[in-house]
């Protein structure tokens, strides 16, 4: 038997008391979003670390479907949090416990503390039941807002949560704009896919359809609705799960079941996997809890259109870490994109990464791809909190993961980099693509740029960039900027990164669309050296200063020259501003036929 | 409510008698694979078309696990069949019933007249229910080949089959190798994964718990287990259609639901549609044979390793077509991509493609895709019967899909393929990379050539081959041959193509392991005229004659010349046998300093 396969990816551990919670009780009605009201609210929560005098150092944690308060170990004798598997939250941890001060509410709904269905009705003295009204992710927001005010907290410093944690978030960031700093929604979206949406409803019914579910009234009697609620948490199970790891845990000895006490199917060893899975979730939780959660999670909708979402998101005052997982499929990429677009839409400060990982939906709770998430989140608090920005230019050299000029590497980028920053007007929004570690909008920050976004593919150039304090989206230039909107930005700037592009002229058009200004800079091809090596020497182009990429494994793709730059402009009516000629081994402008002389070329265009 | 969205994806309709149904009954004790055996066997089958005298044209098809025998309707009156919403069967269509002789016999196990669970058990004359004994897909083909000999069938044209119908195929052309000439596997795998497991294990846990199962003795109660076998119906549609299939469907009108009549929850119009689905599939369907070919198809196993399935395809002695759908999510491509390893690992005469489709795994039984698998499966039969190739040169040019030269674009492709045949040893088994159309492998076959495969990334160029009566695999270069053993081919050609690759070491790597001897064309640019325009004009070499193609948007990205080549091969240690340069203007071979006089070289090499 393995221990791994059966340890419990999503915090499943008994239902034991959870003897650091604490809990607070609002003796006064609460009205729901839906209709109808709670009489009292019941808020069981844990907090971590202490909160500043400033009280500015508060984050606020929002749990998933079938998660708790018990977000950590408070010490070494207690029990795993579910977010222990990855050692987010805690002492030096990227949720750092010694410098924030995190609460961890469990949510309305739920069944361990804080009201929910088996909560006691106190209009009739019995279990609510069936009878628990309808809830919704604002429900949940509005009760985990008195508790801030219980403790005194008036403005967050962050609202953290993953999957149905991240519709907290959004709510959260969009409900009460003037009371959160930071917004991290990781792996969530602005509502359901139609393909999560079924899963859900099959496990509904599963359960509702149970015979022991009797209307919702089963709390006393011997038997709940338990078969019910294990396929339910069977089929969820799969959903958490990407294929590949699938496969990974169980191809092996597929018809090897593990040793598990069951009486759910056992030929197939993911099968003993999902009965003990099934089984061990009906000790722990509450069906009619599933029910109202899942039901709250697949009725929450930010809005249903990019324009609903962008004026939604439009009274937002926080900056905002959306991350996404590239092989979580029930909360897709896809899915975090959209928020990623109406938050730009917004004009936000926002920082996206889809982080390449092979866990599936359940990859924020794993260890496995903790360093780049961790590090985003530990980045993105350290930026709110106003701490010192680590210096990262020393860690990782922009050769290693962006498009580079085919130019010598010693001195160029600085040349280059300088040049442009004084071809953009002072103060003007800048969006730079393919911005590597942040070299380039480092640059204008210093200058006093206030409205800066990278874009960039590099998932470790994207973490650079967060340590930086940028805010950068990751993002693959060639499948266009249909994030952004027309004249977006005063300057959109491609640094020696045209020649790498697959698709030129859907880069220079969508460049031209969303800025009013561009810069682009390239190598030019027809720099005499590269002439001459191949008109003499009848040799692809390549020399002393220039030996850094062959033909066959240079990132250049497209080879053109200032001439062939310019008729390109030309014949699409795009406005040429200024050119600049450099040689960059010279490290000097060239004025003299720069078309032969000069071996990088910067031109400001528009449309 | 939407017609569309209740129609039945994969042929549900009442289960009303088969009125075109015939049967048939071996009264004889069949033993099983698993151990145990049925006492008598009878299959229920229907026949579309005539068998021909030599009896040389029947197509078996097999259906997947909630099919039948009714494959098509017989004719206007009939009732639709499984696989007539994608009119695949019939006068005229894909499977020409003009042409072959189509058998389609419901399957052992199933609930539409062929023995299965609710058959009566002769020793307890009651049905047998659970005590239907543990089937396998051997076991369903050798029923099935008892209806072949009794129909007097000793070699079928072809078996053809999708999912569960697949795995009948793979066993069917590896059981009886001298009786199948040609092997259609459609959205299969020669295991499921362990994904596709899991949701089959909570759909069988779900109706194993319902308690109306009664131990699978229900078929005399009011009630059966209805609830569990919806439930497991509603799992499988989910996994049947893709998420962009199921946005499509439900996401504009998702708080919309259907107005259908089930006791299922309607909150969402994805619900209303699997309440619907579950309901309609109880009334047709017996929950025993759910449960006994679910797991026949969890059982199957062609192999466990690439090698194992290899040995197993040794014997085979078919054609094979092998055919994915590129969101196809519960077969997923890459486990038609394992069969068709194996098979080329075994050395069999192989075409594979990955449709391009948003339908999901249902895509093979939907009209959305048919242009394409229909015209895969017509060409293929066509094949196999002999009849005459149609000319599809005219219809497809080469330009539209595959790389070409950046070259003058009359008459150099000739002239290239002329010299390339030379250069291959008579009777050379060849693997023509990136073959377009199918033009080389069409001259080398008119050469004698026979083991010739081609390697094409575009769908219509693979359908071209198809249909040309070429073998085929669509796969893309960048990949890399991981597919093909060392040495497995004399020869292996790239035309034309290696200045249109990302990685050039890779591919060129891959070749040399998999050719004994290779062929390689390309431009050379060092060619006069090139090095002239860059050197005089300063501009990317463009000229009459080579316009065809702007730096902007050529797919040639790697420039090289002749002598870059010859250099790359010097440090790879790779030997050059040949070198033929040639003025493709000119249309004539160059002597005289090719690196400067020659726009095209051919080079043979070799490890």
């Amino acid at each position: 038997m393995s221990k791994e396969v059966l340890s419990d990816s999503d915090g499943i551990r008994s239902a034991a008391p959870l003897k650091h919670a604490r809990s607070v009780t609002f003796d006064r009605p609460l009205a729901l979003e839906l209709g109808g009201e709670l009489p009292c609210v019941t808020v069981v929560y844990e907090t971590y670390g202490r909160l500043s005098e400033a009280k500015d150092n508060a984050v606020l944690i929002c749990h998933a479907l079938s998660g708790d308060s018990h977000v950590a170990r408070h010490d070494a004798q207690d029990e795993p949090g579910w977010w222990d598997t990855s050692e987010v939250v805690g002492p030096g941890r990227p949720i750092d416990t010694d410098r924030y001060f995190v609460v961890s509410p469990n949510v309305l709904g739920g069944c361990r503390g804080t009201t929910g269905p088996n909560s006691i009705n106190p209009a009739t003295g019995r279990p609510y039941g069936r009878d628990f009204p309808t809830i919704t992710v604002a429900d949940m927001v509005a009760v985990q807002g008195m508790l801030i005010d219980h403790l005194g907290i008036e403005k967050l410093l962050a609202v953290v949560g993953g999957s149905m944690g991240g519709h907290q978030v959004l709510d959260w960031a969009t409900r009460y704009p003037e009371r959160v700093r930071g917004a991290v929604a990781i792996a969530t979206s602005t509502r359901l896919s139609s393909q999560a949406l079924a899963f859900d409803v099959v496990g509904r019914n599963a359960i509702l359809h149970d015979p022991n579910y009797r209307n919702g009234q089963y709390y006393d009697q011997d038997t709940g609705p338990s078969v019910g609620l294990a396929v339910a948490r069977m089929i969820g199970h799969i959903t958490y799960l990407s294929r590949e790891a699938m496969k990974e845990k169980f191809d092996a000895d597929r018809l090897a079941p593990r040793d598990v006490s069951t009486e759910f199917e056992k030929t197939f060893s993911v099968g003993s996997y999902l009965g003990y899975q099934g089984a061990k979730f009906v000790e722990r939780f509450d069906a009619n809890s599933y029910l109202a959660l899942s039901m709250a999670m697949d009725l929450f909708k930010l809005g249903d259109s990019p324009g609903e979402l962008a004026e939604k998101f439009a009274a937002s005052q926080a900056c905002w870490l959306v991350l996404s997982f590239t092989s979580d499929w029930l909360f897709a990429p896809q899915e975090s994109q959209e928020i990623v677009d109406a938050l730009i839409a917004a004009d936000k400060p926002i920082t996206y990464c889809n982080i390449e990982s092979s866990c599936g939906h359940d990859a924020f709770l794993l260890p496995g791809d903790l360093e780049s998430y961790g590090e985003l989140i530990s980045g993105f608090l350290a930026n709110l909190d106003g701490r010192d920005t680590p210096d990262v230019t020393a860690g990782a050299a922009r050769g290693g993961h962006s498009p580079t000029s085919i130019f010598h590497p010693d001195h160029p980028q600085r040349l280059d980099y300088d040049r442009i920053a004084e071809l953009i007007a002072p103060g003007a929004s800048v969006l730079d693509l393919g911005c590597g570690i942040g070299e380039l909008p480092a640059l204008l920050k210093d200058r006093g740029h206030e409205r800066i976004m990278g874009l960039e593919l590099d998932e470790r150039a994207v973490i650079a960039c967060v340590r930086r304090g940028l805010n950068v989206i990751q993002a693959d230039l060639n499948d266009g900027l249909s994030s952004f909107a027309d004249k977006q930005f005063d300057c959109v700037v491609l640094s020696q990164t045209l020649q790498a592009v697959r698709d030129v002229e859907g880069v220079v058009r969508e460049m031209l669309r969303v800025g009013r200004q561009c810069v682009v800079s390239f190598p030019n091809f027809a720099y005499h050296k590269l002439r001459r090596m191949l008109f003499e020497q009848g040799r692809a182009p390549e020399a002393v200063g220039m030996l850094r990429h062959k033909w066959y494994n240079t990132p250049n793709i497209r080879f053109f020259s200032i001439l062939d730059f310019e008729e390109f402009c030309a014949l699409r009516g795009v406005t040429i501003h200024r050119r600049v000629a450099l040689d960059t081994e010279a490290g000097c402008e060239v004025n003299d036929d720069p078309n032969c002389n000069a071996d990088l070329a910067i031109f400001v265009i528009s449309r």
